[in-house]
């Protein structure tokens, strides 16, 4: 079921100027074009002209092993040679019990998607991630982390730890997978974090509610080191590629231009649309061989999202159904969990493709955001997201592709660019909608998603039903 | 009344190398020395040796007018020269009725504290201070602004506006004062305002009660123009210098260092401590002509602080009683409001200062902290506020001197650095103890501050406690 279908190998070479690019011509005078402007990336990069270096090419005699450099010049990995002996070494440490969620975060670090981070974050970097969604590094220079990246510690384990200066990481499952070295322990002002994060304190924020409420009082910051590359067995790993990975396989695909697109949802044809507008956009611009990083994420998902699993089964359908291209396109699952925080988040959603290798980020409303938890409103403002992208420190090297909103337009009975001067033939589906169409076993109109990837969605909802009407069944059974 | 005794021109020319400096001595060398390391400066400026421009010399051929520049390079001074015309114009135009603390940020804004900040906060300003405690200026460089300098206006205003460009600014007296030109007006999320700027949504915070709860759902930007330099003639303006005041008059006393100490609460002998120890320190380091910039915080407090003209009074006795040296500090007014937002705030103190002039910049324990407003705790980790500081963006340029906490020694019976080592023989005294004592007509212990200046609290809490009495006393014929 592999997605990963491989393209042979196009003829141009990568580092070439594209040919429709006059040598007078830099690729940031093209996007001004007029064309250009009238399509839907309607903040386009050439407002980036600071910072244009991903659109001009390499010159021939320079060799770059990617297209862009991972935050602080070196991807991180952390997965250490010599497990043997350091995992003896661990065993008389003191040990941390990790969460699921934990577990999501040393997968993250240690494959260098928070490059240059080392480990879970001690004070100084807490500090800057919390107030300045960033880093400074020795050098002087910023990079993006707009999350704190925390592990917390109740106070039994914190008297346990006591003076030790490297811990052991256990998994939820007993395992010893990790060590944390030269750890630093500091208070956890949960209310704080929350507030400095999110935007807001109210309950029913679903990162909050499952992994910060029941969380210790402390935190523990070190520099990590994981004993093997982290696996969930769950018939998805073979979608779990590394950073390293995708940058290797970017370079075998000879791509001079690489957008990602991050998503937490099924494909319907509005993010098609999206990612194929991106990709004739980049031809035009004069890119030979721009690929397509679809990149769901993996990790913690509120409850009402639809799972992993049938998330990638849908991807599949939409991609044997050639809505998108499979030879231009890599589908690889990103191991974050998902924190719901909006314009904080999404830096850290585009901060870690830069270290995957992808130059342009496709941005569209209100990413990462969803309904206030107790207000009939939006969270966060549907715009602020693609703004504070645009502006923040640390993501000047990336591309930021804001989209207008896509809709399904009622006439053409297609999803398209939605066209305010006739807002009233067009329908706004949202996830909720979506969902709810699939429940009620309703079809969407025609035109909204491919009929196979739909079933995929109405057989999870219908499965759901039936352990839910058998669970139903089984307290009515308790109770009688 | 006036604190600004001029000191009589030293011999010292202000551009030459400090005598002490061997020419192949920087200072920032000098600072490493182990005398300097076991002072109280707990951080030391050696940590910041990047940017330890202010510690070298400008050559004697360069000519500049000040010690550091202010952010952006150029002082912004909005009071528009010709008033008179601008004012006939700005008749024509919608009004915005702004409310004291409205009037203090456009005194603050109009002398160029907050350079180079033009006016109130359009949206793209916002959003970067809220997430990013930053700006970024149009050549890619970042400048420090961490509190949204924002004018909020209600739905009847917005709709009053309308489409109109510019709107005159309205005192709460009635007068025009101003002007906003080319205006935005966006939407006041007051809940994620507050959650970022304090860490916390909690009621009973001072300046969203008195201040953001109010306020209108809309906030409009624009740049700005006075009229007329702000006055509050409460006999205390000639206290108020501005940026510019402020930089001819270390110029005019040759300065080689600024330090500057924010403060809203009376001097005790614990303030001068440090205030001395930083002077003593500058000098060993080779400066000739060190100047403390005395910097009250003349805008909005809490109710239970004490007033501004009582505090001014109190600085005066001690000046007076040379707890302080007159000939080497000048006192003045900083005319912010205070947020009460630890962190956040103290980097637009320090800020601030940079545009005013100062070059070091002094930090105690938990700076513009308060305890929590429902919990019985600092709002903010005493530590962080230093912290933070030391890792802002935009304040590279600015020598950062972190303090140690200073305490009442029983033994020595003064007030000196706490000494950890014999915690027990140190008594602290917060401000809510100190003004206990005012109130209640004790003493506090002898050597905590110097007795005309604890005379001056005296009497003003005798005449709160009068006045109290008198209402108690109205009150009761009221409902005899």
């Amino acid at each position: 079921m592999s997605l990963l279908i491989r393209s042979s190998y196009l003829s141009q070479p990568r580092n070439s100027k594209p040919s429709s690019l006059a040598s007078d011509q830099t690729p940031s005078k093209l996007v001004s074009t007029s064309s250009f402007n009238h399509n839907p990336l309607v903040r386009l990069v050439s407002k980036r002209n600071p910072t244009m270096q991903n659109l001009t090419f390499p010159s021939p005699t320079t060799v770059k092993s990617s297209l862009i450099d991972p935050d602080g010049g070196e991807l991180v990995e952390l997965v250490v040679p010599e497990s043997e002996t350091k995992l003896k070494k661990a065993e008389s440490m003191p040990k941390v019990k990790m969460t699921k969620i934990d577990l999501e975060w040393v997968h993250v670090i240690s494959e260098g998607w928070a490059s240059p981070l080392k480990g879970f974050m001690r004070e100084d970097e807490y500090l800057q991630s919390l107030h300045f969604n960033s880093l400074r590094l020795k050098d002087g220079s910023l990079v993006n982390m707009s999350l704190p990246i925390v592990l917390a510690i109740d106070d039994h384990t914190k008297e346990h730890v006591g003076v030790s200066k490297n811990v052991a990481l256990v998994s939820p499952q007993g395992d010893i997978i990790g060590s944390l070295r030269s750890v630093e322990i500091y208070k956890h002002n949960k209310e704080e974090r929350i507030a400095r994060t999110w935007g807001t304190t109210s309950p029913g924020l679903p990162y909050v509610e499952e992994h910060i409420a029941p969380s210790g009082n402390w935190l523990i910051g070190g520099d990590l080191e994981v004993f093997q590359p982290i696996k969930y067995n769950d018939g998805l790993d073979h979608y779990r590629l590394s950073p390293k990975q995708l940058r290797r396989e970017f370079d075998n695909r000879k791509a001079d231009a690489v957008f990602a697109f991050q998503l937490r949802n099924p494909v319907h044809n509005g993010h098609a649309l999206l990612m194929n507008d991106t990709r004739k956009r980049l031809l035009e611009m004069g890119y030979k061989n721009p690929i397509l990083l679809l990149h769901p994420l993996g990790g913690f998902t509120k409850a009402d999202d639809v799972p992993l699993d049938v998330r990638m089964e849908q991807h599949s359908k939409v991609l044997e159904d050639g809505v998108l291209d499979p030879e231009t396109t890599i589908v690889s699952i990103f191991p974050s969990p998902m924190h719901y925080a909006g314009p904080t988040e999404v830096q850290w959603h585009a901060k870690a493709r830069i270290n995957a290798g992808a130059n342009f980020y496709i941005v569209g409303r209100d990413p990462a955001g969803m309904g206030h938890p107790t207000e009939k409103r939006d969270l966060y403002d549907p715009d602020h997201g693609k703004k504070v992208l645009s502006m923040a420190p640390g993501l000047e090297k990336l591309n930021i592709l804001p989209f207008r909103v896509a809709a399904y337009d009622t006439v053409e009975k297609k999803m398209a660019f939605f066209d305010p001067s006739r807002a009233k033939e067009f329908l706004f589906i949202s996830g909720t909608k979506m969902r709810t169409y699939a429940r009620t076993g309703e079809s969407p109109p025609d035109g909204f998603m491919c009929q196979s990837g739909w079933n995929v969605l109405v057989k999870y909802y219908e499965s759901l039903q039936e352990s839910d009407e058998s669970s139903k069944q089984q307290q009515a059974v308790v109770s009688a």
